[in-house]
């Protein structure tokens, strides 16, 4: 094999009548009149190359069995294509390749699909042949995306002192949090190593070794129910950091989200980003990760239609709960009765009871409950500064329904009616979050976060008395209503921590049996320290425009968990088990 | 809290005169006649902090309060140390810190051993306070180097167009290698991921779909007995390329290897690397990966011994083996027949009867058996070049056994006579391996690398016939007497793919469960590719001067397999494993 000289898809102005020796697939051959021309493609694009009999009989000859996808070496001189032959679609559309040189390095089949970007293949089948769909140009600059990604991440973190630091992926269970994969030891029966959730303890015990900032680029593990955007296993950038404070560890977060900005999208981003109180968040937006990208913000109707003779509202209020609108500015005509009673429908999984809705017309508001608000016409225009043509609905009921089912309807709704600029970028940091949030079916308070998050210091003696109200020093980071990682300033006092398992429920004796090594570890000066740890896959795929984080990880496996193209998870031997000192319980029939 | 100025370890010059603040852990506290000296550490290193009572009484007041790796933050200025005062072994030895203020951060008890390289503690006892035992500075510094490593590897295969691309964690079992460790799933009842042993098959794929060159740093697993250095999770440097050769291969190897002497060790390497072929390697130093910082190679005596009347001698020739010599230069007198005695015990591991010895006196050869080498003396001394002092060792067996016993004596003796230069990096390629090993115990033929390598174009038709002389088209890269890394050319054709596997035993079958995707892949266009793995722990170790990887990562596993820290492996829930649909077979007791 000769050197290649150039890769194809980066052939220009530079080569020109140069020779230069060309690799890779053939993308397409044509025959027109009996010249012979090869798209011939790499990982970084497609050139045409040219194969005239005159110029060499033989070379034609090979060239004219060449298929789809067969591998090829090619050598010959670039030229400039006539003006009418420019293809300007083409990154290499000025120029070809007269090719006097062909070697076929490997043959292939005809491909189950072709490798084009425009095919409508069925994932599974793009799953089961994922080296052939990762041939596809846009898959490949997706990996090309995140590998750029990855590395402006990590310049900007070696450049500011942050130690790369590997933590054991054999970890401890620990069943706080989500479901743990596990490992079954084979030379300790009965005992069984975790796949870490996320370094969490790890990272806080390198802080109290005193290596001041550290960061991993990481693959974490949770078994769960897997849905939308959710794999089993996921990467994530995590940092930390000794003696900052919040604002301090945010600010290199900005910096870090700058420097990616530029060098994968070429894009200046302002700093600071926004920032806003979760409290704030879940009022206008009816979000923690709110899509800022645009308005149609939560209006609180509780005060203007609280004396309103419609017993949803008033129920809602005397039970505590509050009234807010939406203004879906000039939708009305935009959706019938029974796009309204669909999207009723899909808002009783939020808990929401229905979805009341209004039209504003020149004659007033229409719709099946107007006649309550015939009275009340002109404050709720005025509060939700309505116009004729406007679509109001609103949501009556606990703060936590009506904002998820507002906060869910103003997203879809925000799609629906391409209110959303796609090109736009906005990014905000989600402040001031409570501790806890309440699990109705675990009867007790779980972390909002994790349970190494530092409570406010004014909040600190509600932890034993009145939880509900405890803040935390936790800070979120939110991409166009996708959260990208969360933060937080974490506890460093062994009393603080315990009162926070306590809180949690805990017993003394399942603190010290899970985290007693911590729970030591405090002990002998702990610095003050905080982190935060951002979601690559879904950074990727946001900024590769993507919808699922699948078009951006080489070999994901599938909605349900496996990889179609190597069959895993797989059976394995009875001698496998058998040194594990484990038996499956259930026949494989059963699954 | 203020922002920090520097790192303790780095106040210089610089800040001559200037105030700074400085955050860190009390190494060590003196009063004296009322002027408290606190050494303040941080990860950069160490700088005396003086509290006067003059300055301030109230700092002085709490740095008095202070002990032993409490946290602390003060405040002051830097100034020169009188003359007589300076530490010249201190990097900050020159300097001082006047302090004005100081704010205790956290207290700490007395932990259960001094922060001092000097002190020997039990491996058990570091480990399980780990995070203490990363504070003392030669562990600090092991971690700031292994940093800086992984940051010289990735600019330089980020430089050279190579795309950092992550592989899956849960992957399939592969019975063919070490044993796997495995991750029951818990969706699919009876099956079984597996941790990769090694990305290989995902990056062959990723070369089949055309990101042509890709690396990544990257947790492999082996649940195999543990011994010397060996973890259960070790992190290889994994790399792959399309369309080179094996020398281009090395070539880029060895332009990483050379980019990080120089940034870690500050040491040009000239290139290339010496290459020698395996049997060579064999023949001189009875490794496959020999420390070449010494001589002492080894002699093949078969030819000057045959006729000499020593049975042992003759039947290893007679049985198609032969007779090898190691000549210890000016050893006799340091190894007495009790030292040979134990020495002759030692080998026995290799398979060695034992070690015949002779020490070269004035008045001829003596020892055991001098008596059967009177009338060969003099061709002995010609044929090891010996002298007056000498210590000769012979083993005579097959060219297996020999070569493994006196190549173990050549290491052995090489570092008790201090032949070793310490501050060598002695880099060589060991090319041309043999394809196969014959495993004695599955009487059959084993891969030396694996069962992806390409054999030598010339010995492909052997496969079928004569296994036992195929060559590889492999390679491994040695580092002062360990392997550093090996690589290969990849079998790129489904006709010689599924050879190897016939060679290697497989049914038709097992072929296709286990390895049917890629097989199916080497018919869509696959490239000729081939890349390497060097192991990053060894590397980092050996970078460090270190005998032990424990040494170079921040949270490994003891000789057990087990985290003395975290206590992982431990018992999970029974509702654990009734969700995993798994029994324990062996109760804990058994342990």
């Amino acid at each position: 094999m000769e050197k290649r000289s150039v890769y194809c898809g980066l052939v220009n102005e530079e080569w020109l009548d140069k020779r230069v020796v060309l690799k890779g697939w053939v993308q397409k051959r044509r025959d027109l009149g009996g010249v012979i021309f090869i798209d011939l493609r790499d990982r970084e694009g497609i050139v045409q190359v040219v194969f005239n009999p005159a110029t060499s009989e033989e070379a034609w000859a090979i060239a004219d069995k060449c298929r789809s996808e067969y591998v090829i070496e090619i050598s010959g001189t670039v030229i400039q294509r006539s003006p009418e032959a420019v293809n300007p679609k083409m990154q290499t559309g000025a120029y070809e390749v007269m090719a006097d040189q062909i070697t076929i390095l490997n043959r292939a089949k005809t491909p189950p699909f072709p490798i084009e970007d425009e095919n409508q293949v069925g994932d599974d089948i793009r799953m089961k042949y994922r080296y052939l769909d990762l041939r596809r140009p846009q898959m490949t600059k997706n990996l090309l995306l995140r590998t750029k990604t990855t590395q402006a991440i990590r310049r900007y973190l070696d450049d500011n002192d942050f130690l790369d630091i590997e933590t054991p992926y054999l970890a401890k269970s620990t069943p706080e949090g989500a479901r743990d994969y596990l490992v079954p030891s084979r030379v300790h029966p009965g005992h069984f190593y975790a796949l870490p959730q996320s370094p969490q303890i790890f990272k806080q015990l390198l802080m109290a070794s005193g290596m001041d900032r550290y960061y991993q680029i990481v693959r974490c593990f949770r078994d769960e129910d897997l849905r939308g955007d959710r794999q089993p296993e996921f990467t994530q950038v995590d940092i930390e950091t000794t003696f900052l404070t919040a604002e301090e560890i945010q600010t290199y977060t900005e910096g870090l989200i700058q420097k990616v900005m530029k060098d994968v999208k070429g894009i200046d981003v302002t700093l600071p980003f926004p920032r806003m109180t979760w409290q704030e968040a879940m009022n206008r937006y009816g979000s923690d990760k709110p899509d800022t990208r645009f308005e149609m913000e939560l209006i609180d109707l509780s005060e203007t239609v609280k004396d309103i003779d419609f017993k949803v509202f008033q129920m809602a209020i005397e039970n505590g709960g509050v009234v807010k609108a939406l203004n879906a500015k000039g939708a009305a005509d935009k959706y019938s009765r029974k796009d309204m009673d669909q999207l009723g429908q899909y808002v009783s999984q939020f808990g929401a009871k229905g979805l009341a809705w209004l039209k504003v017309e020149e004659d007033g508001l229409k719709g099946p409950i107007a006649k309550f608000f015939k009275e009340a016409t002109e404050a709720i225009i005025a509060a939700t500064n309505a116009e004729v043509g406007d679509l109001l609905m609103f949501g009556a009921d606990s703060f936590e329904v009506v904002s998820a089912t507002l906060g869910a309807v103003r997203t879809r709704l925000g799609k629906e009616l391409g209110l959303i600029d796609a090109t736009k970028f906005n990014y905000l940091w989600v402040v001031d979050w409570p501790q806890f949030e309440y699990d109705e079916e675990a009867g007790r308070y779980v972390s909002a976060h994790h349970p190494f998050t530092m409570p406010k210091a004014s909040d600190v003696e509600l932890l034993a008395t009145d939880p509900a109200r405890v803040h935390a020093e936790a800070y979120d980071i939110v991409l166009n209503g996708y959260e990208l990682g969360g933060g937080s300033l974490r506890i460093h006092t062994r009393e603080v921590q315990e009162q926070m398992f306590e809180t949690l429920g805990f017993s003394r004796r399942e603190m010290t049996e899970q985290f007693g090594f911590l729970l030591e570890a405090l002990d002998y000066g702990f610095p003050p320290h905080g982190g935060i740890a951002l979601g690559l896959d879904r950074f990727a795929m946001l900024l590769a425009g993507e919808d699922n984080i699948r078009e951006v990880i080489a070999f994901p496996k599938n909605g349900r968990a496996i990889d179609p193209m190597s069959q895993a998870p797989s059976t394995v031997s009875p001698l496998q088990l058998f040194e594990l000192n484990i038996d499956v319980t259930t026949s494989e029939d059963d699954e």
